[in-house]
Formats: C-alpha cells, structure tokens, sequence
C-alpha cells in the first residue's frame, strides 16, 4: 500500500509558488478479534500484520505469534480479523487499574499490567556509550518516510552497534507495536537489545518494553515521569535527550559503560 | 497540581555527571459521565476542567457549557466526573463508520462526525501570512513547560496577530481540547481565529476544529494526508512547516493574504 499521497499545495518563501508535496497517509485500520471490536489504531499502512502482532501482546491478548490461529487484513476497508484460539474477554482487558491513593502513584493504568507485570524482571544487558551514539546517527539515517514527509516516528531495535530492523509509523506508540510484532513474527529474543526512539517516551511505551522484555529504551526526545518511574520498576534502562554525543541516563546507570 | 517532577539523573557529555533536572508528570486522569466511565485521558494536569470541556465537545457529549450539570475534579484520584442535564448513550458515541469502499474515503471515523459534520459550513476569514509568522514566533516563545522538559506541545489562538490563549500538554490533541474547553468555558467565538499549533496536524485535530467552529489551523509541522482532506471539506485554511518566514498552504489559500 502507499505510505505516502501526493498533494497540490501552495508553498510561502518570499512568494507564493504552486508545486506538488509529499504527505504522510493517516489510515484507519479496525482491529476485530474473535468477531468482536477491539480498536481503531491510525496508523502507517506498512507491516499492519506486525502492528497487529504487537498491539495484541501489549495488550496482553497474546503471548507468542503461536496464540494466533488467523489473521487477515483488508487493505481496502481498513479491517484487521484476528482469530485467537482462546476466547478473550474483552471487558476484562479494558478494565482499569485506579489506586486510592495519591494519583502519581497510579503508575499501572490497567488491572492486567499491575498483576502480570508486577514482579517481571527483565533481563539485563550492558551498553556501552560510544554504541549508543552510533545507533542513535543511525537511526536518523534510516527515516526515509521523514526525510519525504516530516510527519513520522522512528523505532530501531540494535544489538551493541549491530542494526536489527527499523520501523516508522505516524504513531510512536505503533512503531514500537510493530518492533514488538517483529520480534514475535520472526522468533527473536529480545535479550541484549536496545530500543531507539525518535520520539517522547510516555508510560504507556515502557510498559510495552517490559511485556515485550526489551531491557533498554534510549531515545532523541524527552522521557515522562510515569516512564521513569516504571522504566525504575523493571529494570529498564532509559535514556533521553541522546543527540550527537551527549545524553540522560533517567533509570539504569549502572548499566552504562562509558 | 505540579506539572514537573525533578528527577536524579545522569548526564552524559564527555564525563557522567550526577545532577537534577525537570521532567513533565504524565497524569492519568479517568473521565466518568453520568456515572459511565467515558476514557482515560493521559494529559498535563493543569486546566483539566477545560481539557474535559474540550474532549466532550470533540466527542459530540456535549455542545455548550449549559449542557453540564456538574464538573468536579479529584485531583488526588486522577477522576473527572460530569453530570449532563440529558442521557447520553455512550455505544452511540463509540459506533464505527466504516466505509465499504477505499479506506483512503473513510475520513470520518464516527458515525456521529459523519452525520453532524457532513454540511457543515465554517465562518471563514482571511489570514495575513504577516500575521502568520508574528503569531507563530509568538507561540514558539510561550511555551514554558517546553523549555523546561522538552515534553509538551503547544496550541494558541490568537486573532489577527493578538494572542487570545495559550494551552500546553503531553497531548498534541489534548492541548487542542483545552483551547477548545477554554472558548466554552468564557463563552468566546471562534469567528476570526486561527488555533497555532506546535505539533503534527491529524485528521482527529482537524475533527475537534470542524466541531468547535475554528476555521484556520496553522501548525510548524507537518499534516497527514486525512487531516487535509478534511480540512478541504469543511473549508478550514491548513497551513504546515511554517518556520521562520516559510510555510506550506494545505487547503484554503483563497483565504491567506501575502
């Protein structure tokens, strides 16, 4: 499918001149599982069945790609059919995890992550600085649908400087689902990985990391507070602000090697 | 409510140094109607009363501010609760529209949005590109939680070239609510305003201006396919990359005065 639609549009640089730009497709794509609703992710139409994938284990729906008896995209209506070989409750999933306390500490948005993922210790690997500084220049490098658009994020899974594979997505969250559906697909282990990120690191891609078992998250951008303090919780190392050769390491300093 | 949290961390460049530094909270705040639990919003925790306004707005609950019997916040639990004068059917508000046809027309993603807005004509005004780039110099200077996190987007809107508003958050979207919660909560007009934005411009940040009556959308990033297309159909004037004294015309250049 095409990622990318051209349009007529008008540029402004001192005068008005009319050409042609390329922009970044937003589509729609609704998730069913075992013929009921799940979510409508907007999205990159590229490796929707490994978005598919990793939505599904970030959502706890799945464990490994074996869970999955069917899966079918309809490109033209923008369906996903997915046919697990146990039946979900899909209430049970959506339920929410709201403590009583002091909301800051609510660091669990749902019932399922706070009880799946409460005593998950991931396993750990050492980074040195100077990889960390490679991949990220990498990284940069690797955003075609940026450098023609402007309008996606980046996620890259590297072993120390080693490239494993790339994905962008208009949504940071889903360039993460699809790496996670990567790793599902193709049966590798996340053990000794590294995940880069162009963009903000929010809670909710940290709980992905620690369902997934990637033990180490380094993007460009800034980190939140929920994602440090789960990133604290499980181990994961977590950088930030990581451009040309300076960095934030937010959680997991002793697992750099400078 | 604080809206930074100072963090340990570790900073790297050319040494590892120990030091604080300030990152943006991710507040998770669970938004009941009726006593119906509607959605979680994770969001900056500061004008949320407007940032509930908004979201209710965009999701057609509700129209103006009279259509609220009560709003009340709790800030330690992360919970809004909203009394509406009427019932509302919260299945209706989540029913797809799906097209049968190419996902590339399913530019409503809500049968309510495609009902609602289908004939829907905007007031229009003419933009001033002087304007334009004064307003968004402007904007790129108020954005105090940016330059102390780095974690925030910025909407503001302002008419000619006179700020009326600025709001920040994590969410792109959610910042557009609470512009949005902000006109209904002082009873103002969006006729001859034009909402500025920091981040990326999505069909659903098209979506809430079609249904907030703002017409002119300006952003310093990039637009998604969709989010043009809309903004064509509801004759919204879009204008992306504008940086320095250049920009990008989407749709409506009838409508910008060099």
């Amino acid at each position: 499918m095409n990622k990318v639609e051209t349009y007529k549009i008008v540029k402004f640089d001192k005068i008005l001149e009319a050409l042609e730009d390329d922009v970044i497709i937003e589509f729609p794509l609704t998730v069913f599982v075992n013929d009921k609703e799940l979510a409508t992710l907007l999205c990159t139409p590229e490796d929707m069945d490994l978005l598919v994938l990793g939505y599904l284990k970030s959502e706890h729906l799945i464990e490994t790609k074996a869970d999955i008896d069917g899966l079918v995209i309809d490109d033209d209506k923008g369906l996903a059919y997915v046919t697990l070989h146990k039946d979900v409750n899909l209430d049970e999933f959506r339920n929410r995890y709201i403590t009583s306390g002091c909301a800051s500490s609510a660091v669990y948005y749902k019932t399922l992550d706070a009880v799946k993922l409460r005593f998950n210790q991931l396993p750990t690997h050492v980074v040195k600085m100077s990889d960390v500084f490679e991949c990220m220049a990498s990284l940069n490098q690797q955003s075609d649908l940026f450098k023609a658009t402007g309008g996606v994020h980046i996620a890259g899974l590297f072993e120390e400087n080693r490239l494993i594979v790339t994905k962008e997505d208009i949504g940071r969250h889903n360039a993460v689902d699809k790496i996670v559906g990567y790793l599902l697909e193709y049966g590798i282990t996340p053990e000794n990985k590294t995940l880069y990120l162009s963009g903000r690191v929010s809670s909710e891609m940290v709980l992905k990391c620690a369902k997934a078992g990637i033990s180490a998250v380094v993007s460009r951008s800034a980190p939140m507070s929920v994602a440090i303090k789960l990133a604290q919780m499980h181990n994961i190392l977590l950088m930030g602000f990581v451009r040309g050769h300076k960095g934030n390491i937010y959680s997991g300093k002793e697992r750099v090697e400078v």
